[in-house]
């Protein structure tokens, strides 16, 4: 294969011939053989997109030439179809503070713009990366914007399937809303609950993630483009400052607006921690959510054996006809997965140094796989486990009827101390709370049995006496 | 010292005389002789007002006779005055999900409301913990509950100081507005910009700060009070359960409400980790700020040396005269510190099981302690540090006209290429920007002076050319 | 009260009448009312011995005056026997790298030493902080060195601990060594063990983090004191450096010795992170056997219950009779603590700059109270859990004889295939897996009988054929 | 394409025709289409050569037919030879404790065998996946013996690059050994050291990391092969349980063992948080030492600016002639994302339930992927940083002279107090110490000529008086 020379402030290397990125990406692929992973596609969109931008808001100026405008436009048009994904071969983890990956989009949009304009790649005195293509920027504001761009398009997908959990969570809510059973607290047996009730709560806490999700796309929506370098905006004119967002909202058909102080967007990454930060708090809920769905189908005869999820494939390759909970494990590796990301991210976040962080290419890289793996896992969730959840209805009414943790509903009758030792009784004599309680004579039968009804105690109120307490 | 006898389900203990606590107080002091470090005292507190809440509503309902209604608030009333500190015994770091510094409240409220109504301590025959003092309530309502308000009184505060440090800042932003110096990108040299524009952008970041924080206070309102043992209200009359929230949130002036699924709020601690995690990104601001002034107040002689901290103490037992920048290191250690704990609080809050989290004690401690920590840090980094910073003008601007990284601002006028050469010159033959681009013929010396202008570098535009590009 | 002026570098201050510490732990004092902690004991005890080592070591060598060395170390030995300890009063969350506390200590010994010569409290002319008790010494040497120490002490008594829950554990191994239940993978049903084997393999576990919190040790023995400020040695005498370490060996009992390269032993804390994910990966093992014995002993009547922990205070405020697996879940929390400090240590120990580690008095802080933390939930951990255990027996043993997890045993009979099928019809028909095999007529009830022995399955080999395979 | 019908105990699928993996892999890649990366390649060769062993071993027994084990010690070579590496399809984020991977290794090694044997794919008649190729094993013992061998096989070249750096710094130890310059502490100008001593030190460290990677592999050769399901070695010959562990030692020339206690060596993953641990521990002195050398290399007009790193490419995409370090930087991210993994492997490892840890793959995911980008980073670190590090002796030298900081030296001659007023003097009248010293007549010309020298600083002993101290 051929190679073609190209050169910069270090010399001259030969980039492969039929190679739409150029000699900066070359090295930047020489510096960084680190992870062996390229850098997130809906990044690369999204600087791709704000180059599409910019070069329509330079051509609205009168600072880049119609011709060369129209050709980066139509050339970004087809790296958004897709048509040359295998071009961005930086590393995802690089130094430079994403310098690589702009340089890499900045060459491969040149080189593709220049054949669009029948031109050879490399012949750069047709379109420029960096005097054409990255005319008015610097990777500087491109990068936190592409990131925020990236990071709301990857979170609508993960907004909607927190949805659809909270759907599912509901109407196995609904499934099981007259299913009896024990509540525990710590493990230990505590009092009764409808199994509906305990979807409904899971639900309930997917609902504020659902909603959490939604609303921090709000604080990524200010963007720091137009800033330049350092956020003063050098180079790039005023009017284009302004001008440049605009058609980026319109591209994108994101609401996004100027940061306020560019300065500021540029050097903090405080955003992408609250981002990560609540992707925490989801992966808390469905980690605990997850253990809990693996700790009532534990069994199935050796265990709590109170649902039965969906089995999914074989469990064992010695043990046959094991089946285990193999999606809500894998919910609680990603719940994991993102945790340990939000670390890095907050490491990452927490080391800006004066005017730009140097380590948003590991944040982004971070972010943008937690919000991926995370939308992948809730889908498989939902599909695979959660809507095919059955009750094992008979396990679940067998404790409550064997738990002497009824005694609590007593206390309103016979006092704590009273009902401590019923239970101590029940305990050590192998007694039913009823029998206890009689043979203790606290109550009279009648009034256990208004008292004792498992039913009632999954409502408030006292039992026996109406629940409006009167 | 004389002891008193108690019982409990375990069987006797000799519990000291004067002691308001009681048996299962000297049990869990027993247990847990862990960490050294009671309970944080604003939880107490937030214990004992839901103490008196629960009392007045159950007065209010008939539920609790007036004679004892009244010794409870009463004692709840001194409590709260701080007369009982003392009593508050047991560790931090407790198994049983709170219950143990349920029980402490519940032993010092009875034993103090006995002595109210001119009783001997121990005599729970006129005020019982659990039967009186506890009635309606569970320690799985109650304690989530007393953490959100803690919290929510502890955010307050922190909540102020960053509006604070916020407004010290932007004094700062006035003070060195037109101090010029160099912005440094990866540390590297980049573009001028004003020393006020960096205390600009810190005080942005801290202003989403303050604002975030001030908003969590929202979602810290909704309190499962009422739920009782796991959220089902079991043993909580209807009429209770609205009661005493009114009846709370009057107490404490704050806008609680109850949560509309009490199973949720009992079982499910992501509100903590949401909160925590806000935290965390204040923290990775302050971080970022206290690391800035460190690397630009090194030297004095050796360093940056672009300002210079207040001196707050000796910095060193040998080297005489060596001043260090010992407040915003200490704010980097509590950062640190948060962040940790904010690790602890997630690990915490994700081993929740079924319909409980046991380990709401350590949130609590951990939450609580993060939220002081940070408000005590910013208070003094403001009061000794941010307020004294003073600008060190002549070395501000030493750097800007010593430097190459002027060449950014004549890329609109010789191509990114050529201004590569110039850098290149520049170093290679230790020369001004200006002298070879002259000595190179690529700009007239009068086009030079209006491109070169550094002031003007530090603003929107293409240098030399008018600001809004015309 | 009093004051005596003290003077600075700062200027004058007034520093209370009987204090013996001075104005350097004065301003301190007022520079850090960050946590409410003070320093940990055991880091002052530390820095204390070698206050004295240094006094020796510079009597020894003629550098120090004797009377006024006799009179140091005399105080040392004083405030070293406790009856100084409330003079420490700089907080833990100190800027400076601990100059703070070391100058807290020099004032204090120096005020003790003064008073032992019969001087006036702040009459630095007879014994000098920084010229007498800190001669020959830097707080950048004498901080690391005495963390060092610190921890070797305070590891001692937790790898003992270690060493009795290890013990504890094969005690309970051999105790229910005859117990048969069956084994749970992903918590599905397994194949038959010993509940005696699980707790060897606990036991196996702990007993490497013994080793390793025993061998530890080693790496910290080496002290990086005499290198003074920067790791030079400036204003130490070289016969100072060697005789010091000497001195220090004797007066601790520890086997210390020089570190190599000074300036590595200053500058760098990786070996405190050494330490920290030691402790880390004893916590993993603290928390996996914390979290099975709270599953083991779920219930009493709605859980696995298959053990029954000692009760060891009631349960419930609410839920009268209610005991809760307290002790492990406290456990559980000392191992998220523990886990998070070990990322504050972490974070601290990168952030070093240069010749300095300044974040040191939180590496110390996190360090120490996570060894401390967790020698206390060891102890009771063994005391009021592990060596009360009780085996249920015969809820151990039921679950075995129900479960159709026997049929792994016939794979070596009738192929993986085959053994599916009859766990399916197992399941299907609910039948007993000797009677499924039977009526598909896959094996004789003979074969069958040997085959189907579960205490022979807690063995290693092939059922029904003699163990060795023959 | 065509497709062959292959059934598990959930029913029939339709299988590729030319796949290699089975149905067992099929349902394994529709249940986890999560992260989109597959299972680390080091792990799959680790489980193949398990394979092999395992077949070698059975055959000796007389367990397995020749003629099959033949053929599939024969299909493991091939497999090994990297011939079949996309028939690796499950995603490494996979539910089921790593029965995925085995059954697709084990499906993979059978389909390949039966080609070896002339049949055709899927004809599990003469080579079954679980009666043959899995004979005697289960994944439980099988995943983590293999993920030991990987981690081995990877530490490897880890700990040679260590190496190699530690070699890299040590030359520029060598070639800086003459070149002063000020230490500083806090990032305050503390006094004289040499620039090889920093490099020193830094290699010392890194000496450290090299030493513990090299020793831990020790604690990874306790292999649990044998222990089949749960560690009791059911259905596992007892001769074999010895035999395997012989071969695969032969097999891989590691000096693996089995390990004594098998219920352990499956449940417990404490090991590999250890390992990871030391990966934290090396990552914070590679982290520290990278920031180091991004501070130093500052400026290059506007920073430190004492060393100069290697340019590797153009550092902006705006600022022409812009060079950054961003080898370090790439450095730093690394250390930030093995933090973040290990805080993932640690949450994996404690969440292990009885007898067995579910998230084992997710711990081998992250270890490997931090131990093999830790490699690749310290590889580039070296070749195209470190070894090109130049000094900027003129800037080195400057500051020395220039800094006040020299008047430690003089403290045992004219004590702490008066050398703090000379410092004084020295900032506020902007005087060399020696002229102040000289002023304020504390000692003679002469007597500062000899204690002033910076070169005499970089050693320990007092200055102006031999070295030795006589």
């Amino acid at each position: 294969m051929g190679y073609r020379l190209e050169h910069d402030l270090l010399g001259e290397m030969q980039v492969p011939e039929d190679a739409y990125y150029g000699i900066h990406t070359l090295r930047a692929s020489h510096n960084f053989p680190i992870s062996g992973r390229p850098v997130h596609r809906e990044l690369i969109q999204a600087m791709v997109v704000i180059k599409k931008a910019a070069a329509i808001a330079n051509m609205k100026l009168g600072l880049l030439e119609q011709k060369i405008g129209d050709a980066i436009v139509a050339a970004c048009d087809r790296i958004l179809r897709g048509e040359f994904d295998d071009q961005f071969i930086v590393d995802r983890i690089q130094g430079g503070a994403g310098t690589s990956t702009n340089m890499n989009v900045n060459e491969v949009v040149a080189n593709v713009a220049i054949e669009q304009m029948g031109g050879q790649r490399g012949d750069y005195t047709l379109v420029h990366p960096l005097n054409h293509v990255n005319m008015s920027q610097s990777t500087n504001d491109v990068y936190p914007t592409a990131l925020r761009i990236a990071a709301i398009n990857l979170l609508k997908p993960l907004s909607e399937e927190f949805a659809a959990l909270q759907e599912a969570l509901q109407k196995k809510e609904n499934e099981f809303s007259s299913v009896i059973k024990m509540g525990r607290t710590e493990l230990q047996d505590a009092v009764p609950i409808m199994l509906g009730q305990e979807f409904g709560a899971y639900a309930q806490a997917i609902a504020r993630d659902r909603w959490r999700l939604y609303k921090v796309e709000e604080r990524l929506r200010q963007v720091p483009l137009g800033g330049t370098a350092v956020g003063t905006g050098l180079n790039a004119d005023v009017r284009y400052i302004y001008t440049v967002v605009d058609v980026l909202r319109d591209l994108t058909g994101l609401g996004l607006a100027r940061t306020e102080y560019m300065m500021d967007g540029i050097q903090n990454a405080d955003v992408f921690v609250e981002v990560s930060g609540l992707l925490k708090a989801a992966a808390v809920n469905l980690g605990k959510i997850a253990n809990d769905l693996r700790l009532l189908s534990s069994g199935p005869e050796c265990g709590l054996g109170e649902i039965k999820l969906p089995a999914m494939q074989a469990g064992s390759s010695i043990m046959p006809g094991k089946v285990n909970p193999i999606i809500p494990e894998m919910v609680n590796m990603v719940v994991y997965q993102v945790i340990g990301n939000d670390l890095t991210i907050t490491m990452a976040a927490e080391s800006g140094q004066l005017e730009l962080n140097a380590m948003i290419p590991l944040i982004a890289s971070n972010l943008l796989e937690s919000i991926e793996m995370m939308t992948n896992a809730v889908k498989i969730f939902i599909e695979r486990c959660v809507s095919g959840i059955e009750a094992n209805v008979e396990v679940c009414n067998k404790y409550v009827y064997g738990s002497k943790g009824l005694v609590t509903a007593l206390v309103p009758y016979i006092g704590y101390d009273n009902a401590t030792k019923v239970a101590d009784v029940c305990r050590k004599e192998n007694k039913a709370v009823e029998q206890a309680v009689l043979d203790m004579g606290l109550m009279s039968r009648q009034e256990l049995e208004r008292a004792l009804n498992p039913y009632d105690m999954t409502k408030p109120g006292i039992k026996g006496i109406r629940r409006d307490g009167v």
